[in-house]
This record gives structure tokens, C-alpha cells and sequence, in this order.
């Protein structure tokens, strides 16, 4: 093998992995915007947000060609393997979040024809941070292939759930005691499901970073976990 | 290139498809369950659903784990990538089908707890024979290589969330009537929520298998779409 096609196989490695990185800014801006749309009530973000996911679907679409195209001219081993598939398989995680972004900013057009409810919008701009946080750390640790940092993550996995089942008891409170706020709080039910649901993505991709660097699978049951269903 | 090799890695793709293939059976298994559980208030029947999802699991990394490494070892071209590329995309769907069907099942070892609203389990359950009948029909699509059959299935998308939507109203309408079901209400709605999102994976199967077929994307744009969040 030559010293160009060496050459090119780190370059279309490396393109790869930059890529995935991209996505992962990209997904993180969607899911502050998201959240910034339904805690500020913001209309024209939230279809800025809608606008704009079409944009992460195309780039999941590209990651996946050139992983596959990676994998079957290169026959990438041990280590560029593990990188590649990571690549592709983070993306199809933030291509998720990305949906789950969108969901929440068209739910923020219906929920602005409703009544604020300020207690319940500060709580999920709190579970809204926690979950942006762990996206960003976990993203962190891909760009930086830090073992610890995915780990730290992936440990702290119940935090996301014991918010979201607490939200799920508030919201249903709320509904008891006031029933004109049933449609409102129904679509906040489906927010704080969509949060939590962002929360398991960064949970996925911390697997995934712990996967590719150290060719281990992690076992799901190891992780201290609240039922999320209990609420 | 030896005759022995050649059969050998056509034994390979070969038995990529029949595992794709099974696991949906056992993906439909436990949709049709999770919905009988449901239905039927059948503790017993959610706890063997939940049980069960592991095994669709490893299935799943099994099958990704064979098809990357045929695209490495056997570089399949046009036809045969296209064949092993979807089965890895199918069997990430199948996975996610079974999770949600185990999340139903959890769901209804909580709905249990409280009173049963049979008008509500009647419409659960017509919306989870459609859904359950969509993803039996791609799967026989898949199977019998039927483009026909996955583009009936992908036409018709629109029927799931018109039934989604409905019941959305009809949930809201039962918490507003009647407090005391708010509870059972919101988790019905998760579960309604659930089908839903089945039905979307049975969509994306249909897009995968005409992938497939075809070598040609689906344009989603194209499909007739009720947006399930104006209910």
C-alpha cells in the first residue's frame, strides 16, 4: 500500500469522525433552542428550530454512506473499525435527538395559545438543563476520547429520570386540581418525555464512546437506574 | 475466487435475512402481547413481554455485529450491500418496536392498579390492530422481497395518526369529564404514544425495504401525513 492511499484512508477516518462532531454542535444547538423556545414561549425559534432538522436527517444520511463506504473499501481493523461504527451509530443517536428537538418546538406553537404556567415551565427548563448538560459533556468526551468523561455520564443517567418522574407527578397534580390546564399539561407531559428520552440518547452515545475505545461492550444493568415508569 | 468461498458468503447473507426475519416475528409476538396485556389487563402476559425484550436485544447486536462484518470481510457490492445494509437498519427498527412494547407492558402492570374504562381499552385496542397489522405487513413485504406490499404500507401512515389523534381527544376528554382518570389517562396516552411511534417504525421499514429493492431513497414529503400534534 502506498503512502497516498494511506494517506487518504486517515483523511476519509478523520473526515468521519469530524463530521460526527458537527452533528453533535448542530444537535446540541437544536435542543437548547428547543428548550429555550417552550421556556420563553418563543414562536419564532421554536419554527427556526422546526426549519432546521432536515438539516441533521441529511447529515445522518452522509455519515452512514461514508461509514459503509469506509468499512467495505478500506476493511478498516480492531480500532478504526470501533471508530467508524461509533461515527455512525452516534449519528443515528443525534439524528433522534434531533426529532425529539423538533417535537418540543412544535409542541411550544400549540402550548403558546395556552395560559402560562410559570412553576411547571421552570421546572422544565431545570430537567431541560440537566439533559442539555449530559448532551454536552457526553459530546465532550467524544471529541476529546475521554473514557472518564463518557463514564461520568453514563453514571449519572438516574438524575434525568428521578426529574422526570418528579415533572410527571407535578404535571399530573396540576391537571387534579385545575382541569382547564389538562391540554396544556398533556402537551408538557410529552416535553418532559421527549427530555428524558434525549437524556437515554446521551446515555447511548456514552456507551458508545466507552465501546470504541475500549472494545468493551458496558452492561446496561450495571448503571444505577430509577424506573422512569414508577411516577 | 473458489466455488467454496462464493457459497460460503452467500450463506452469510442468507442467514442475515432469516435472522432479520425472525426477529420480526418475535417483534410482532410482543406487539400483539403488549396490546393483549393491555387489553385484557393481563399481568401476567405483561410480565412475560417485558421479560422477553432482552432477547430482541441481542438480536439486534448480533445482527449488526454479522453485517458489518460481511460489508468488511466480503465488500458486497450493489445489490447484496444494499440487502445487508437493511437488514441492519430493519433489525435497529425491530429493536426499537420492542421497547416500546415492553414500555406498554410496563404501562399496563400500573393501569392495573386502577379502575378499567372501557370505551378507552376498545379504542387502545383498534389503533393496535392497525398498527400491529402494518408492521405484519411489512414484514411479509420484507420477507417475500414485495415492494407492492411495503408501499401500501408506507401509503397508508396517515391512518395511525388519524387514530392517534382521536384518541388524544378522547383521553382529554375522559381526564376533563372525570378527574379521578387522570392517571390511568396520562399513562394511556403514553401508550397510545407508543403505537404510534410503532407504526412510524413499520414506515421506516417500508423506506428501508424500497431502499432495498430499489437502490432509490423515498422522498417522506411525498407521503400523505396528518400531523399527529395538531390533536
Amino acid at each position: 500500500m502506498n503512502e497516498h492511499i494511506v494517506k487518504s484512508y486517515e483523511d476519509e477516518l478523520n473526515t468521519l469522525t469530524a463530521d460526527c462532531a458537527r452533528m453533535g454542535g448542530l444537535t446540541e444547538a437544536q435542543v437548547g433552542d428547543a428548550l429555550d423556545a417552550v421556556v420563553k414561549r418563543d414562536q419564532a425559534l421554536a419554527e427556526s428550530v422546526v426549519g432546521r432538522d432536515e438539516r441533521l436527517d441529511l447529515l445522518e444520511a452522509d455519515i452512514e454512506r461514508k461509514a459503509i463506504r469506509l468499512i467495505a473499501l478500506r476493511q478498516p481493523m480492531a480500532n478504526d473499525l470501533r471508530k467508524t461504527v461509533a461515527a455512525m451509530k452516534i449519528a443515528s443517536n443525534l439524528e433522534r435527538c434531533g426529532d425529539l428537538a423538533k417535537n418540543i418546538a412544535k409542541r411550544t406553537m400549540i402550548l403558546n395559545e395556552a395560559e402560562p404556567i410559570s412553576p411547571l415551565t421552570r421546572s422544565i427548563e431545570r430537567m431541560g438543563r440537566l439533559v442539555a448538560g449530559r448532551l454536552k459533556d457526553v459530546l465532550d468526551a467524544y471529541t476529546g476520547s475521554d473514557l472518564d468523561r463518557a463514564l461520568a455520564v453514563w453514571s449519572r443517567d438516574d438524575e434525568v429520570d428521578e426529574h422526570y418522574n418528579s415533572l410527571f407527578r407535578e404535571l399530573l397534580t396540576y391537571m387534579m386540581g385545575d382541569p382547564r390546564t389538562i391540554t396544556a399539561c398533556a402537551h408538557l407531559l410529552f416535553v418532559a418525555k421527549n427530555l428524558e428520552r434525549i437524556g437515554d440518547h446521551a446515555t447511548n452515545i456514552a456507551e458508545i464512546i466507552h465501546y470504541e475505545i475500549t472494545g468493551e461492550e458496558m452492561i446496561s444493568a450495571d448503571r444505577p437506574k430509577t424506573d422512569a415508569l414508577s411516577a
